[in-house]
């Protein structure tokens, strides 16, 4: 195990101004020393579609870049809009393409996930969805804390700062745990 | 309400040779007479992007399209493959889309659904989470029967016809059970 | 169909004090005029056990009298408490016991739910599986208003009447899309 | 870390003839050396019921007992037979009471789960639902291998021993990856 620990992190919004996004940014400024947060883009990432895949067996350029970056990865970091109840489409279409054999860039790792939205339920609807899938992608999700951030109009600033102090002690306790974790289970 | 009755049908697979969009070919030939079955594309649909709107409100052409088809259709029927225990990505990103306002092509209408796998199970999950999706976009989805078609290697030709005598009653009373749902909800 | 409109309530906490149970009570004095709800009790009902069926069809005495009063119902409303992301068990006992075959109390009626918590989420993930649950009970459940109540504490007074204006309105207009879906379906 | 690991098993079935607390009989015999399976009894509990807390904040005398139990496991393997979609009353009812404050017997263990059932899905719905819970109950759950035994009347003898030998094999591979994950979970 090396001393450093890296995350991988992911958000489901595409949208310039997604706090979801934004949330992410925070994380990075939050994460302890020794850990760093890498956020991968999955905008250009095709529809998923098994007859875009070279050969059969390959992956379209972005596809590959990404689970290339994921494999990096000692913990993935979802930031998880909820849409219609579950999963924002682009999220899905990550882990669609992420989650395809040969080798299997999510599996084994540990996973954290937090939400943000304008609402009062924080997104805990696609999360629990969320939590069904990471099953299928085969690592461990960390149980806590539930990260929901409600009210999120509230609690960023005019650069998209998340500036709520108990909403960044949630961030650090999650990004915590998820480490302890994952050092756990790379023994 | 009109004598004829239209289901716009979609399929959460863009492969070719998918099952789930062959199983909706064959329930076209399956609707008794006065039901028709246009199948919608959703494989040119972008993903899922709000700054894609163009003046925030409208829609890229293809998902204007899309929409606009759903709005004529009495009921909409999904080929729901299951990818990851749940819908795909591809099916997630059409409901992305048609779910925002203003005017809510989904809303009021009846769903059915049916799922074709290669394994028993048959897309019991991915179907568990299609129903609670939804609720989401505000119409009433058909109880039973509940369409789980497993092992299809055997049960589709060379041509991808549905061949299987006991699927295709099964289809019939979804297609039936629907059009009585939807007439009941029109009065 | 008769001009009056009968409501059958189930509480899925069997506490005294319970607020779900306090909130049945509040929808009984919100009802409008010709709609009545009668609360039923499920505290009685044996743990769900099959071998407890005199002669393997029959029910005991207070499962029997439940079922009894749900077949009466033109509707039925839940109140459901959250407990471990899910359902209670008061509640999924008394729903086991309702859904046993011959006759089906639940089938073919229309479903309402609301919630109360002590916390903000106010039961969402709870309700989530209640609708999926409630897919399997065949009947059709109203979409909207989804009614989650949180932050109960402030919101009931000492004789626990649940105060709040704006949660009133959403019972009431619960009331009112159950019935209007329930006279739609029995046409 | 002592050399012998012990699970506690739970069924969610009360039927004496029940095929998931007999498979639960097969697994005791298919345990590896060193590893034993205590069964643990949940029909005696009382309905949940918080009012029934002696002082507040006791145990029913039967709760007090079940608890104690599951405070002795390294990890818990629970079979659970899928009723409306979800998981039984008597399974929820267990962990409604196992999962109350002070102390928490759940907490930090291991989960494996299992399911019988005469069709063809072979509870795979009541197995979502219940990963969902266990988050809420805050231990780790065993990925893989899933265990849906679909089919059962072909799969046990008359003395309800469960014969077939690729779902034995799944047993005995889900009860190794339990004791593997436990043990680096305990490091």
């Amino acid at each position: 195990m090396s001393a450093m620990f890296k995350f991988v992190a992911v958000s489901g919004s595409l949208r310039k101004g997604s706090f979801n996004s934004a949330i992410l940014r925070t994380a990075q400024k939050l994460a302890p020393e020794g850990v760093t947060i890498e956020i991968a883009e999955i905008g250009d990432l095709p529809l998923y579609n098994e007859d875009l895949r070279p050969g059969g067996t390959g992956f379209p350029a972005p596809v590959q870049a990404f689970r290339e970056k994921l494999a990096t990865a000692d913990a993935v970091l979802f930031a998880i809009p909820e849409y219609n109840f579950t999963i924002s489409s682009p999220m899905k279409n990550a882990i669609d393409w992420a989650s395809r054999p040969p080798n299997l860039p999510l599996a084994g790792k540990v996973y954290a996930m937090l939400s943000v939205s304008g609402g009062l339920l924080g997104g805990s609807r696609g999360q629990m969805h969320m939590r069904q899938i990471m099953v299928s992608c085969d690592g461990m999700t960390v149980n806590k804390p539930q990260v929901f951030i409600g009210g999120a109009k509230d609690k960023f600033d005019a650069d998209l700062n998340f500036t709520d102090k108990a909403g960044q002690d949630l961030i650090r306790e999650l990004l915590a745990n998820t480490v302890a974790l994952a050092r756990q289970l790379q023994k």
